[in-house]
């Protein structure tokens, strides 16, 4: 997120109050791993129609671990906002991150996807 | 949604596969009441943190109903998307809908604020 940290103040203050956030401010946040390199950021947060849970946090990698700037699909269950960091640290080490699978509508179309992509983080999918 | 219907099909394609939608999609995406008249768009959705649920949509309304263009809060669960309308239905009538609050961080603050929201469409609350 290349806003100031005054932005970043103004944008909490209206989109993110108690335990609710908006789907704009995820968009743009960086991510982190565990020992605080900048990975990339969030493009879009996946929805599951039919239970309004959010399915998966769409990244765009920056380079980083020798991940290339593609799409990458990582479960929204491995995040976890840091508010000093001002960003979502992902609970994965360097290896399972360089697995993370490439977003696209094939891997969607494919029933077993959403069971590899959560098997890999070690989480629930998200439909438990 | 002011996209063309070549535009919504190639958003169909690219971010509205299977079970999943992208917020990225919702955005912009018109609502309707039950007679298919045009209430407006969608802003934003609300993210619930801890469960990674949708709680709300934020729409902002055109002015039918005599609801002025403020940021409303619908309960995401009673929107249902109509693929032949491209938006969403709102299971509500005319007199709830404009009763339904304008969207702030006062009323977000305020514990009870979303059982009365929830109570007024006659929905369960996201949380349950």
């Amino acid at each position: 997120m290349q806003t100031s940290m005054e932005n970043r103040q103004d944008r909490l203050k209206k989109d993110e109050t108690g335990s609710l956030i908006s789907a704009d401010k995820v968009h743009g946040t960086d991510i982190y791993n565990r020992r605080g390199d900048n990975l990339g950021e969030v493009e879009n947060v996946m929805i599951d129609k039919r239970t309004g849970k959010v399915a998966y946090a769409v990244v765009t990698f920056g380079g980083f671990l020798g991940i290339g700037a593609e799409r990458r699909a990582l479960p929204w269950s491995v995040l976890t906002y840091d508010v000093e960091k001002g960003g979502y640290v992902v609970d994965a080490t360097d290896d399972v991150l360089r697995q993370a699978p490439v977003y696209g509508v094939e891997a969607e179309n494919d029933p077993e996807w959403g069971n590899r992509v959560h098997g890999l983080f070690g989480v629930p999918p998200y439909w438990h």
